[in-house]
């Protein structure tokens, strides 16, 4: 399991982040969006909460079949839908094996190719990356100016 | 020099995307900021090339030094400036050896750490996905809705 803390602490390191700037998001907010094909802000962070636990959960089942399943209701309140789905997600990762992250996923119809679990998890980590980018900017635009550091070290 | 070609794909299949949106944002739009306190486009662009030019120029060193170097000059025309970084971007990665990738670099003035080179390399990844990912936002702002998929798989 020494591989998947690996991934663990990789993981939180930047979700702790995107947590951080979901709390400065209020409800008012949710529709927020810079322009008109922009997406709204509750729905990018809804797409990142579970798309990241869709990813970890698929590398865990070794099957593409997860992408075709319904997700458990979403919390309407955001920071409550980070915390459930951030916790959900760190069991994932904190029970992947070391088989589990070398054995090759057959994903040619969501991604055109083969990936290994821990190739999964690095696309997943970029994909939450790259979207927090986008949220910082949505942040800052709501009118916060007290932002965190893109990576936590905490 | 086989990690070293993983991480110089790796490399491509974000800095491509970069580059895209790179070309899209035309001189007029070099200071367009989406908020008061918002870095300009021309100088995010500057900063997240001349980054990770940095990061693995010190990988390759072995030595924080780089950090206090002064860069190349940087071509006015910001699509000219991401040829030029990225080809020595690509130079750099290259030439990288498993010993060096393994080299702990004492970032402690920096970073508060200690990291191999191949932990400053992720961190260069992460910094460079990040940033695109506010660009995506600053490109859609200055106009744009044909956007590139987040990474390329070409």
């Amino acid at each position: 399991m020494e591989r998947a803390q690996k991934y663990l602490s990789y993981f939180l390191s930047h979700r702790k982040v995107t947590n951080e700037l979901i709390k400065k998001i209020d409800e008012k907010n949710y529709e927020f969006k810079p322009t008109e094909t922009s997406m709204p802000a509750g729905k990018l962070v809804t797409h990142m909460l579970t798309s990241f636990y869709m990813f970890a959960k698929t590398a865990k089942e070794g099957s593409p079949a997860v992408f075709g399943e319904k997700f458990d209701e979403i919390a309407p309140d955001l920071s409550e839908a980070a915390e459930n789905y951030t916790e959900k997600t760190i069991e994932v990762i904190s029970s992947l094996t070391s088989e589990e992250l070398e054995r090759k996923i057959d994903l040619t119809r969501v991604f055109g190719m083969e990936l290994t679990g821990s190739q999964l998890l690095q696309l997943a980590m970029d994909h939450e990356i790259h979207h927090k980018g986008n949220l910082f900017v949505y942040v800052r635009e709501i009118g916060h100016t007290d932002l965190p550091m893109f990576v936590s070290r905490g």
